[in-house]
C-alpha cells in the first residue's frame, strides 16, 4: 500500500443497505504486487457499519429464515452456477495481487467450489424445513410423556467476516456459504490489499438477483471501530494473524456483549517424511513435490503452508538436495501473467519486506539451504518494483530452539528439522502449540497410526500421503468444504467448513424438553409418544401435499408358523442355527428355541403396511437405525404401527422424501423391532 | 466467610499429586449457613496448582488414554455406586451451607446421576477402543482412494474446573464424568464457601481405588494464580458470575496461550404463562407450582431459577395471588434440618446482604408483590445469625425498563413481567440477552410452537410443560445429563452436558484425509477401499478374540428369478405394484419393469454371507444405513461382500459388537444395496 492519494483509480465501494457507496474521507491507494502500479483505492474506514449491520438483522435474516434450508442450497448452487461464469474478470484481478492462474484457480474456482459443494449437501443433508435436529428425541421420563431434542435455531444477528488478504475470493465465500445455510446474513469486511477482488465478486453475485436483499453486504476499509456495533446474536469470523484475533478477542463487544466470535489464524504446521520413506520411494518424492508445491503456491501466503519438514535425520541432505533440483527445474518467479512463470508475487512491497524479516529470524537457529532473498531471477517484470522473493529453505541446526516453532514467515519459506525418532517427530510437530493441517506422508501403517494419534490433539486436519491417495490428494494445503478448517491452540481455536458442522456453527443449540405432543409441534417431525392420526384414506395413498407428520396407519396382527420360518429359510437361504434347530437355537443366551429371522419380521411388516396399487409412494429407498428388540417365535401374532415422522419435498423435483417411523409389536405389546423407513413420495396425486 | 481465624476446625486440604496437603498460610474461617457457627477453614491461595497441573498431564492423563471408553464408562458407573453408599455423610454437610435434605438431593444425587448417565451412555454410545469417529467417511475423490473421515481425539492437557458455591457436589461431578470419558484428568478448583462439601466427596471418590491416579485432584482455596500454569492443552471449565468468567477470559493463559475457556455464567431466565392458561386450566397452577419450587429450592440459589415471570397482562394479579396462597400455604423458611422447614438458608451472610442489595435495584422499577425482606418467621434458628430470606415476588411496573432483565438477584427472588401478545412476550424472553433456560407453559400448539421457536436463539435450554408432561417433568430448573446445560450470550456461551456432547468438548476434532488403508490404520475401523482380508476360517466362526477388522467374506452370485419374487410376495404380503405388475412398474420414474422387493435382497444376502452352524455369532441385532441404489430385475446375479468394520467388546459381558459392511452388486458390478449390520459375538470360541 502506499500512502499517496492517487486519483486516478476508482475507489473500491461499500455495499450497505442495498446501495453501493462510494468512501468518505481519505483513501489509500492499493499497487499491483508485481508492478507496483495502482489498481484501486481504499478507505481508511469502512462506511456506515452501523447501518450494514441494522440491515442484515432487519431485513436479511428474516429473507433469509423465511426460506427453508433446501431452498437456500439450491440458491447456493445457482449462485455458484453464475459466478462460474465471470471467472474471467476475476482472474484478470487476482493476478494483479500477485497470483498466478495456478493460484487464482484456488481462489476462484476454490471459492466456487465451496458453493456448490454446500448447495448439494445443504440438500441432501439438511432437512426440509426452519429447524436442524441434533440426534434423536430421548427418552428423559418413564412414562414416555417427558422428552429431550436437542435443536439448532439460526442466530438472529450478522456474520461479520473480517478476512485475510491472501484468498479475497475463497475467504469470502467459505464464509458466506455456511451462514447462509444456516439462514445467517453475511457483512463481509475483506482485507484492504485485496478488498477490489472481493468487491467484483459481491458486484457479480448481487447482479445474480438470487441473493435476498440484505443477506450480503460489503465493508470496504479497515476493521477500526466494526466490532462496536455487534450484539449478542452477532457472530465474528476472523482469519488473520493471531496478533489480530487477540485484539479482536478482548473487543467489549466479545467479551461481554455476547458477540460469538471465531478465529482462524496463522500457524507453524508441519510435513513429515516417515522414516520409511527413503529416496528411490515414492513417499520420498511425494513429500519433496509436495514440499515444494507448498513453498510456491500464492508465493507461500497460504495459512495452511509447510512451515516445518520434519524428516529423519539422516535424510535431510536427500530432501535439501531433491528440493533445489525440483525448485531448479519446476520453479520460476515473475510476473504472474508472464509465459512460463510458475510462482508469482507476494501481495505488496510491504508483506515481502516483512518475509525477509522473519527469515533473518529463522537465521538466528537454522541455515539457509535452498534460495538466496537477495539473488535471484525475475520473468517478465521489473525485480525492484514487484514483491518477489525465491522459494527459502532453511535447515534447523537445533530442532528443539524455539524460532522455527514460533515464527511464521508468510511467504516461499519452509524449514527442515531434523528428528530422531517418529516419537521426537511427535514432540516436534506439538511445539507449534497448535496448528491448521499436518501431513504424513509415510507407506507404512504403524508410523502413519503413531503420528497421526499423537499430534492430532495440535491439530485441525492431518492429511496422510502414500502411493495410494497420491492420484487423487488435493494436497497439504488445501482446505476442502467437506472437512473441517481451523486448529487448535496457536491456530485460533477455531473450526470452519467440514460440510453441516460448519452450518451448524452460525446457529445456536436448545435443548428441548416437553411431551412428545408439544416438541412434535415445535420440531414438525412426529416424536414416539406424540398423537397419531389415522387418515381416511391409507397414508401411502396421500401425496406430499395431503400427507401430514403423524398420519399413521397400524395393520395385522399377522401370526408367525414354524412353516413360514421354514419357507424364508428356503427361498433366503439363510439356515442360521437359530431359525432352523431348536435345540441349538436354546442353547444360545439370547434365544428360547428357534425364531423367526428378523429380515423376515421386517419383510411380513412391510406386507402388513404396504398398500399394493400405483399411488404417491413411488419407492422405498432405504432404511435406518434398525433394532430388533425381542424374538418372534413360532405362535407369536406381529402387528405393525407406521406413522409418518417427517416430510421434505424436494425443490427440484416433483417428489420428495418421506420417513416412516414403523414398530412391530407381538401379542403381549412388546417391542419386537423399530426402524425407519425411508420412501420418495409424488408431490401431488 | 469470617476473618478471624478460628483454631478449632478443620482446614480444608488440597489434593496434588497423589498427597492430601494441609493449606500454608493464612486462612479463613467458613460458616454454618444456618447458624454462623464455624465449619472448616480454606485457605486463600491454593496449594502448588502447577504440580496438580504437571501431575495430571503426566500421570492422569496417560493413565485414562491407557483405558478404551467402555472401561472409563465402566469406572464411572462404579464410582457412582461407591458413592452412593457414602451419602450420609454429604447429606450432613450439605446442610451446613444452608441446604435442606431436598436441595441435597438435587446436588448429592443429581451429582450421582451425572455418573450413572455416563456410565451407561459412554458404554452405549461412545466406540469400544480409543478414537471418536465424527461422521461417516466421505469419498474426496472420483477414485475412491482419497477419503476423508473426522476423529476426535483426547486434548493432552488438564481440565481444570472453576466451580461455584452452590452445587458442591453437582457442579464437579458433571464436568468430570465428560472429561473422564474423553481421556483427560481433572483438577478441581470448588468454590471457597462449600469447598468442604467437595473435598468429602473427592476423599470417598479417592478412598474408593477406582480413579486412575492423577485422573482427579482438587485446590482448595482462591483462583488467583491458578490459570497462570495452564498451557496450550489444558482447558477451563468455568461456572459463575459474568464477571469473573470476563476476568478469566482475557488472562494470558487464554487469550496467548491456547487454553479452551468454556463458562456458564448466571443468567435471567424466563417461564412464560400460555395466554390459553387462564386460572382453572392444569397449565396455571403448573405455572405457579413451578415458579414457588424455583424460588424456594436451593433458596432461590440457582443459576437456572426463574428471574422473570412473563405472565398475561389480565393475569399478572392472578398469578400474584396463587403465588401468594401458595407461598402461604407451603413454604417454611428456616433451619434446613428442622422439622417442617421447606426452605434452607442463604449460603453466607454475605450473599444475603447481597440479594437484599439487588432486589433494592429492582424496586427501582418493580414493586414487592409477595413477601418482605425485613419481616418473616424464621423456623428452628436464631433468624439474626443465619442467612435467611423469604421468597420474594416483585411485579415489574414497566416491562421494557432495563432492571428486570439485568438485575439478578441470587436468592429467592422472582419478577412477575405482564405480556401483551406473544410475540411481545418473545420479545422480553430476549432481553435478558441469552439465557440458560426459558420454560412455557402452554397446552396450546401454537403458542408453544411460536414462542420455543422465538426464544430458541436466545436460551441453551426450553422446557415446554402441559398436562401431558406434568407426571414425568424434572422442571425448569434441573439440568439433565442429556441435555446440554449453557446457553449464549449473558450465560457464557458455553456448553456442558447434553450426553456425549460434552464428551467432544474435551476432545480435539480432527480431520484426517488419506487412503482407506490409511485411514483404517489410524481409527482402527474399516474404511471402505482398504484392504480386506479372507480369513482360513469364515468370518462368522472367528470369536472377538481371533476376528480383525477388513476380515471379510464374498459370496454369491445368486440369480434373482421372477419366481423367487412371486415366492417373496406370497410369503411377506408385500403386493406393492412393482414387484407383482409389470406394467405398473414401468410407468413408475424410477423401474423398468418388476423389480425384487429391497427386503427379498437384504434377506437373500444373509443367507449368502451367513455361517448357518453355531459359533461366536450370537444374534443379528439391527442394522444401519441401508440405502437401495440399483433395482434388481429378474435374471440378475446378486453377489455380497461383508467386511468387519469394527470390533467393540464389552467390559461387562463375554461378547461384545461388531459392525459389519455389507455391500451388494449385481452382475455389472453396480452397487444394489449398502448397509451395516449389526451383531453380537462372543468374546471366546
Amino acid at each position: 500500500m502506499s500512502t499517496t492519494a492517487v486519483r486516478d483509480v476508482a475507489a473500491v465501494e461499500s455495499f450497505v443497505a442495498g446501495r453501493w457507496t462510494a468512501p468518505r474521507g481519505e483513501t489509500t491507494t492499493l499497487l499491483d504486487a508485481a508492478t507496483s502500479e495502482p489498481v484501486a483505492r481504499i478507505a481508511a474506514t469502512p462506511v456506515d457499519a452501523a447501518t450494514a449491520v441494522e440491515h442484515g438483522r432487519a431485513v436479511g435474516g428474516p429473507a433469509l429464515r423465511a426460506l427453508t434450508f433446501h431452498e437456500r442450497a439450491l440458491l447456493l448452487k445457482q449462485l455458484a452456477q453464475h459466478l462460474q461464469g465471470r471467472k474471467d474478470l476475476f482472474y484478470e484481478l487476482s493476478a494483479r495481487t500477485g497470483a498466478t492462474r495456478r493460484d487464482s484457480l484456488v481462489d476462484v474456482d476454490g471459492g466456487i467450489g465451496v458453493l456448490f459443494t454446500y448447495g448439494s449437501k445443504g440438500r441432501r443433508e439438511l432437512p426440509g424445513g426452519h429447524v436442524l435436529l441434533d440426534g434423536p428425541a430421548e427418552p428423559l421420563g418413564r412414562g414416555g410423556q417427558f422428552v429431550g431434542q436437542h435443536v439448532y435455531t439460526p442466530r438472529r444477528g450478522v456474520a461479520l467476516q473480517v478476512n485475510a488478504f491472501n484468498f479475497p475470493v475463497w475467504g469470502m465465500l467459505e464464509k458466506l456459504a455456511p451462514a447462509f445455510l444456516a439462514g445467517v446474513p453475511t457483512v463481509v469486511k475483506p482485507a484492504q490489499q485485496t478488498a477490489y477482488l472481493t468487491e467484483a465478486v459481491v458486484r457479480e453475485a448481487l447482479a445474480s438477483g438470487l441473493l435476498p436483499e440484505g443477506s450480503l453486504q460489503l465493508l470496504a476499509g479497515g476493521a477500526r471501530g466494526v466490532l462496536d456495533v455487534l450484539g449478542d446474536q452477532d457472530l465474528v469470523a476472523f482469519t488473520g494473524s493471531a496478533a489480530t484475533a487477540q485484539a479482536l478477542r478482548t473487543h467489549e463487544a466479545v467479551l461481554r456483549g455476547g458477540v460469538r466470535f471465531t478465529s482462524e489464524a496463522d500457524s507453524l504446521n508441519f510435513s513429515l517424511l516417515g522414516p520409511d520413506a527413503v529416496p528411490g520411494t515414492p513417499e520420498f518424492d511425494l513429500f519433496v513435490r509436495q514440499l515444494v508445491t507448498e513453498m510456491t503456491a500464492k508465493a507461500g501466503q497460504k495459512c495452511t503452508a509447510i512451515r516445518r519438514a520434519l524428516v529423519p535425520s539422516a535424510l535431510v541432505d536427500a530432501v535439501v538436495g531433491a528440493v533445489e533440483a525440483r525448485v531448479a527445474e519446476k520453479v520460476r518467479v515473475g510476473h504472474p501473467q508472464a509465459d512460463g512463470v510458475t510462482m508469482g508475487a507476494l501481495v505488496s512491497l510491504r508483506q515481502r519486506d516483512e518475509v525477509r524479516s522473519r527469515v533473518g529470524d529463522l537465521q538466528r537457529s537454522a541455515r539457509l539451504a535452498v534460495g538466496d532473498p537477495a539473488r535471484f531471477d525475475v520473468t517478465g517484470a521489473d525485480a525492484d518494483r514487484g514483491a518477489f522473493l525465491p522459494p527459502l529453505l532453511l535447515v534447523a541446526e537445533d530442532p528443539w530452539r524455539p524460532e522455527v516453532h514460533e515464527v511464521e514467515a508468510f511467504g516461499p519459506v519452509s524449514t527442515v528439522v531434523g528428528y530422531a525418532s517418529t516419537a521426537e517427530a511427535v514432540e516436534l510437530a506439538a511445539r507449534g502449540r497448535g496448528s491448521l493441517v499436518g501431513s504424513v506422508v509415510s507407506n507404512d501403517p504403524g508410523v502413519v497410526r503413531d503420528v497421526v494419534l499423537g499430534v492430532a490433539p495440535w491439530h485441525g486436519r492431518v492429511l496422510v500421503l502414500d502411493r495410494d491417495s497420491a492420484g487423487e490428494s488435493t494436497g497439504h494445503g488445501s482446505p476442502l468444504p467437506h472437512l473441517t478448517h481451523g486448529g487448535p491452540g496457536r491456530a485460533g481455536d477455531g473450526e470452519e467448513l467440514g460440510g453441516v458442522r460448519a452450518v451448524r456453527h452460525f446457529m445456536q443449540r436448545t435443548a428441548l424438553q416437553g411431551s412428545p405432543r408439544a416438541l412434535s409441534a415445535v420440531t414438525g417431525t412426529w416424536v414416539p409418544g406424540a398423537p397419531r392420526r389415522t387418515p381416511q384414506r391409507h397414508p401411502f395413498q396421500l401425496s406430499l401435499a395431503e400427507l401430514r407428520v403423524g398420519d399413521s396407519v397400524e395393520s395385522g396382527p399377522r401370526t408367525v408358523t414354524l412353516e413360514d420360518i421354514d419357507r424364508f429359510t428356503e427361498l433366503s437361504g439363510d439356515r442360521f442355527y437359530a431359525h432352523t434347530d431348536d435345540e441349538a437355537a436354546r442353547a444360545n443366551p439370547f434365544f428360547e428355541g428357534r425364531v423367526a429371522h428378523g429380515y423376515f419380521l421386517v419383510s411380513l411388516a412391510a406386507g402388513l403396511f404396504v398398500e399394493p396399487s400405483p399411488g404417491p409412494v413411488l419407492a422405498n429407498y432405504g432404511l435406518e437405525d434398525l433394532r430388533f428388540l425381542t424374538p418372534v417365535s413360532p405362535g407369536d401374532a406381529v402387528r405393525v404401527v407406521l406413522t409418518a415422522k417427517s416430510i421434505a419435498p424436494r425443490v427440484d423435483a416433483d417428489y420428495g422424501e418421506v420417513r416412516w417411523d414403523a414398530r412391530l409389536l407381538n401379542q403381549r405389546d412388546e417391542l419386537v423391532a423399530t426402524y425407519d423407513v425411508l420412501t420418495l413420495v409424488a408431490k401431488q396425486r
